[in-house]
């Protein structure tokens, strides 16, 4: 077994929540309300119910665990499950930039289920969910670019963050983590060949990391083996999945870099990718007082993993299509000033206007933003107007960047958008759940976060 | 989408029982009594407790469908979620050659469990099997060579092959069935690093291809879609695991290419890349009177798959490992003349004169057998005698192959030995089974085979 493996094995299963700084500990409740918001506005969107329904079907009436999105219960896997689909739906849960990992979506779900099956502290809730980070997206960083460019890394090393998360929860030593990353990781899956149909495949990618990494976990508790070598044997993750892997990531600076602190918020209810490109757009208008009228063509210079991602996207038919258009996205702004979860359901597939301007925008690839990326997400257009004037916006850390993040306000002020915009919970629930996370810390048996509101 | 694909899935949504030749349907009666034994025999082998016990731990208190190892029930994932892990472990379920998929040990467990939920008739039954093996084996060989060098195909392709059965018990259309392969392909997965440690990943991976597939269907039948061109688009499965996949073999020759009948049963209880050797080494022993005090050295010419699989088991430590053991598998043959379930748990790693034997052994690529695999599994060994003669053994097709097959008087042995191995039934239920098995065709809504045995 290498050792990067087992330094990462031994690091999450002893973290213990006194060794994480004070910053990151209140930035991991941050992410839990942004975590906790997106998976609430995603309870009545399609293809949520369908996954509730085959927890129904498949797994038992209730359980210890919470299905956050009705206040329903079932077994921690289906608990995991159905929370994980939930919650990256809307598009509003968190990104780590260089791992190019949603590890909200796959951490906070499985976490939770099992942290709620065995009545841990939130103190404990908090260590596991900050393994699951910091393993997770140093399995990202790990599978590198080329990975990305063919699979959905948040449902492969999500798989691997999941899993860590539970195992962390449940207590097992540095051997048990290892099998628990062998049979994680031979789970990996999520394939990116959806995206051009619109199809539902990344709800079911998080729920599928989520059930699957917490599965592991539990088996391997209770003496299922897994591969040693899980990620650089010459049968392991990087011999199928990756040709640019590199496995001194999985251990780099354990202890003293912390990636939850460096994971992203969402501002702009659409795909990661049109971010940088949408405040650029923005800050030039803004700066140049210019209306979406005035604009003739808008070039988006961007990295090759946008083009890999949004490219396929060219009309979209759905409204989850939509968030992978870059020129919906950029219409959006331009026409109504916003990108939100409101103006993806009522205005992006039918405002002409902004149909209109979709047309204008093309994408190019530009040499200085793809070298910068994944580290940094670098926003530049160039803007032509109808009367021949030309300009530029550059922006190099998006709105939701660790540089140029959410407060707690913002914070509190979006999760009260996300669960109004669903009709999720009212305004008294809505508060409780909040405070109810920022006393995260405080809870000494973790119990269902609605009933408890 | 290509057409592959919509063939593939338009097939395999119409297949009617009256359509499939009178020799498939029987040799899949044939496979199903073979997979029923490897179940059953699997029933008290590690791991297969603990996939018991995490069903009962994360699934319903009983269900619609039968787990057969200890004739409970379960919803159908969990119970082909069991019965997928316990039907591969006793390396005894069967081999399609070219493809390199079982296919019984991911096929079955699904179409059972659908088929009990559903009460279909057997006739369904056998249909949707017959289905799932002409899909899955495709999608294997549509895979190719290089997937099989990291990826254990079972799991992958198998996952395809469950969903693709799965979805036919269902009765879904062709443009359902087109999403279950998008929606099982994305899921795809199972990598071979756990074997050079023995691992316990083996059973993982049919568990959860059975489940997975299951799932896919369940869910699509629901209204969950998936991508057009899993297969080969450009961020579909070729892309992401394979370099030299062919699409043209996911619909060659549909409906007078019947890929079911080319599958092998297993005759030695090991993996099946150690058989074609073993039975060259048995005829040349027996053709020139040898005893294993005789022989000095075996050199087994093998294709470079059995190499890559075989190739990591020095000094097998587990019992399953010395299924993988190709100096332990001659060493039984020579020894004791007989490599099955008994010989491997009684002998396998505890008789000195099979571990003096498999130091006798090497493996050596041999062109002419590589260059025939995956198509034809040749068996080629030579021999040096310790008083310096020199032999050679070759064996075309092994036994249990299409052209060497079983009969049914000897199915019925085969599946006898595997539960008695287990203690699994008494010999009044053993003959039941089987003839319930017999008489699968004439079943109007299949139910619990155990209790209406």
């Amino acid at each position: 077994m290498s050792n990067p493996t087992r330094r990462l094995a031994e690091f999450c299963a002893h973290l213990r929540y006194e060794d994480i700084p004070e910053p990151v500990v209140a930035r991991c409740e941050d992410l839990f309300l942004d975590w906790l918001g997106s998976a609430l506005a995603g309870a009545s969107q399609h293809p949520i119910a369908a996954f509730a329904r085959h927890a129904r079907q498949m797994g038992p009436a209730d359980g210890p665990s919470e299905i956050v999105i009705d206040g329903s219960s079932s077994s921690p896997y289906f608990a995991a499950f159905v929370n994980a689909a939930a919650s990256h739906v809307v598009e509003q849960d968190d990104l780590h930039n260089s791992s190019v990992l949603h590890p909200a979506t796959v951490v906070f779900p499985a976490a939770l289920a099992a942290a709620q099956d065995k009545g841990v502290s939130g103190r404990e809730l908090i260590a596991a969910s900050v393994a699951g980070y910091e393993a997770g997206i140093r399995v990202g960083e790990f599978l590198g670019r080329s990975h990305y460019r063919v699979f959905h890394t948040t449902g492969t090393a999500g798989t691997l963050a999941a899993a860590v998360a539970t195992a962390r929860i449940l207590g097992v030593d540095t051997d048990t983590m290892i099998h628990t990353l062998g049979s994680a990781g031979t789970q990996a899956a999520g394939l990116w060949a959806f995206l051009r149909d619109g199809a539902d495949s990344k709800q079911l990618h998080t729920a599928k990391a989520a059930g699957n990494g917490l599965l592991a976990a539990y088996m391997s508790a209770d003496g299922l083996t897994g591969a040693q070598a899980i990620f650089d044997g010459p049968q392991g993750m990087a011999a199928g999945m990756s040709s640019d892997a590199d496995a001194t990531r999985l251990d780099a600076d354990l202890g003293t870099r912390w990636a939850l602190a460096e994971t992203s918020f969402k501002f702009h209810a659409s795909c990661r990718h049109t971010h940088p490109a949408a405040d650029a757009l923005l800050a030039a208008m803004t700066e140049h007082g210019l209306k979406a009228d005035d604009i003739a063509t808008v070039t988006t210079r961007v990295h090759q993993g946008a083009i890999d991602v949004l490219g396929a996207v060219d009309v979209p038919h759905t409204i989850h299509q939509a968030k992978f258009s870059m020129g919906t996205v950029l219409g959006l702004i331009a026409v109504h000033g916003v990108a939100g979860l409101t103006e993806f359901d009522q205005l992006a597939l039918t405002d002409p206007a902004v149909a209109a301007f979709r047309d204008k925008v093309t994408m190019t690839l530009d040499d200085e933003v793809d070298a910068a990326y994944p580290a940094r997400w670098l926003g530049r257009v160039d803007i032509e107007t109808t009367d021949g004037r030309r300009f530029s916006g550059a922006i190099d850390e998006p709105k939701g960047d660790p540089g140029n993040t959410l407060s707690r306000d913002e914070l509190e002020a979006k999760f009260t958008r996300l669960v109004r915009f669903a009709d999720a919970a009212d305004d008294t629930e809505t508060r409780a759940l909040i405070d109810r996370v920022w006393a995260l810390r405080d809870i000494e048996s973790v119990s269902a976060l609605r009933a408890a509101g």
